[in-house]
């Protein structure tokens, strides 16, 4: 049932080959004080980095930076990023990489005039900013998270070894524009491809796999799982294919900027389990999804039968005639997981170095949300864990 | 391919049930004068005029009002609403009804402080507003057109019979907000019902059969479809199922709110050869398409092959073994035709009063765009408008 819900994206998308001069229409809408954010240095390999700086110029900007930022953003560097926008004009904050730049510039821009530990406030009780939030912008180097047009970020406290995700209602918290280059892509080793690949199509099966009913959103979001498979194909045995490479981009971001959310109520049960490998491991977000993905599947699939068999129908493929739901159903994953090995993703959380010894801790911080189709005990998470071992 | 482009979508939309009372937040953002649209009175009936007045009044708005608003909009009205607008105090123009109502609210906020003629600015020279354009807000009482979501404006010229549609690149005559409730739509009758969803079908039908690749738009556009058909076939046999009706509103929006037109080129044939019709005839918009729509894509079909190909089996679940590539496209048509005689819509020119005299006439005010498999020569088009009488 689509029910009751607003939907605003307000979010600019500047999107192909070259967009990124559209920073030249964008730059003069905000004031002098640029902080750039990015992460381990890429950027300054493949020229980005070279690119923006000269446009920033060429619009009079005065620029503070932010280097180093990590694949799982911490909240120590997210303190001193927060220290370092205090202490610099800040009229826009402009995030160049992946998801985890984008998320953590995010949560510098709701933080920098905030009173209270953004830690507590935004992460652990979830609250919304009551304060000025900083413009943010976005050019996107790597494809997967979504976070160039929504407002989500994800957090890591290394000392708690809580990895959490915050989705803002404030729509303050979206990036004003965000570009996207399917070039600036081309760069990236197989390994992170893939991963962000599966990344995203994780992302929509977690809002796929609610509710009884065959909405709107159930519809598109088959969609994009296929238009993904396909374009995946292509890309995994020829990583060059601009065309495949943009539809991958594209398709990443409307699996998470709330459309194919609509009349969904999700659990994010994989993300919960992957990001409580995140804050153990520091693996790749998308493989430590892909490595608890089959266990937890297959411990759900009794319990949202009708949809794992539309699933297998619509998505994969499988022939219904003559076999069980049941039937159905296990094929649909069976395909699911011949895709994944094509890929080459981790499928195994033994190869992230996770162990025995750690399932325990593991438990203790994957939050367990309401609205999935059986939300699992402490016990079966534990055994969801060892399943994917 | 997906290509180089722009996406910025930043009308607001409020869904479901009771969502008019968000009109208490939508209106303080605007100043005290509101002109407000509506069509043929239908909405004094069913109460949404009382309403809506209401909340006007208790948010302390001036309103002066345009109604009789046509299903074809028409050049002597839009001239009528402008000169209104121009003598009352319009900070904000609301209109309450369908795709029509909409559309003209938009030609009249583009047009009120326009120095020109806006029929030759606007829809003979295609260009955009260079003046103040006045902020639109939609409550949908019809389904179809998306305008709720949209720049584009459709207007007819009884003198010269042209009905000629501007699709504004000038966000500003986007609706600033879209009031959604499936409720308002469950009294409109069953003709108007299915000539919607008609229209909104074949919205994405003119924008899927065009360029030779797979690309996201390409997916979406058939998940649209097959909710669509879904929904669709519901609502025909209980027109008071809830569910069914805000599957297909939320479809409507978007069908054609720029989502799956990217990397598409597009030249909206069925529509130019409705329009020249709906010019006519004054028919139902969604049902001038269906009258022409079998008899076009069967001429188009040897020209977009592959294209017609897809979606017999990705739409229509054709199975395509044992078969060629003309047959499975063939009965993809077929299926379509079932499906459209299933919902009741009218399926030849001549029951809309069309009659062998007026194809020249017909002829001579269908437009060609660039873009399609195989743009269709006068001779051609006579040929379609006589295969569907």
């Amino acid at each position: 049932m689509l029910g009751t819900f607003t939907y605003h994206n307000p979010t600019k998308l500047y999107f192909g080959q070259g967009s990124i001069q559209s920073l030249n229409e964008e730059l003069p809408k905000y004031g002098s004080g640029v902080v750039l954010i990015y992460g381990g240095g890429s950027i300054k390999k493949n020229g980005i980095y070279d690119t923006v700086v000269e446009i920033l110029k060429e619009n009079g900007k005065w620029v503070t930076e932010i280097a180093g930022v990590m694949p799982n953003p911490t909240l120590e560097k997210l303190y001193e990023g927060i220290q370092i926008a205090r202490e610099h004009p800040t009229d826009l904050i402009l995030a160049v990489g992946g998801g985890s730049v984008c998320d953590y510039a995010k949560a510098v821009a709701v933080s920098v005039h905030c009173q209270e530990d953004p830690w507590e406030k935004y992460f652990l009780r979830q609250e919304e900013p009551d304060c000025p939030v900083i413009p943010v912008g976005c050019v996107l180097t790597m494809v997967g998270t979504g976070s160039e047009m929504n407002a989500g970020s994800v957090i890591t406290n290394q000392e708690t070894k809580q990895k959490i995700g915050k989705v803002f209602e404030d729509e303050r918290v979206m990036p004003r524009f965000s570009i996207l280059d399917p070039v600036y892509t081309l760069t990236l080793p197989h390994y992170q491809m893939v991963s962000g690949i599966y990344d995203i199509f994780n992302h929509i099966c977690e809002q796929y796999f609610s509710g009884e009913d065959d909405n709107t959103s159930d519809y598109i979001s088959e969609g994009l799982m296929r238009s993904l498979l396909h374009a995946s194909r292509v890309a995994n045995v020829d990583p060059q294919n601009y065309e495949a490479r943009s539809n991958i981009m594209w398709t990443a971001t409307w699996a998470l900027n709330t459309l194919v959310s609509k009349g969904k109520s999700t659990d994010w049960m994989v993300h919960m389990l992957g990001q409580a490998v995140g804050g153990f491991t520091d693996a790749a977000h998308g493989m430590t999804l892909a490595a608890v993905s089959l266990p937890y599947y297959r411990f759900l699939l009794p319990h949202g039968l009708a949809r794992f068999k539309r699933f297998a129908v619509n998505v994969w493929d499988v022939r219904p005639e003559g076999k069980s739901d049941r039937q159905i159903a296990e094929e649909g994953l069976t395909a699911m997981e011949a895709w994944m090995r094509e890929l080459g993703l981790v499928m195994n959380l033994t190869q992230l170095g996770v162990t025995e010894e750690m399932l325990e801790g593991l438990a203790d911080v994957t939050f367990v949300l309401p609205g999935g189709y059986n939300p699992p005990s402490r016990e079966e998470i534990i055994g969801i864990f060892k399943e994917s071992l």
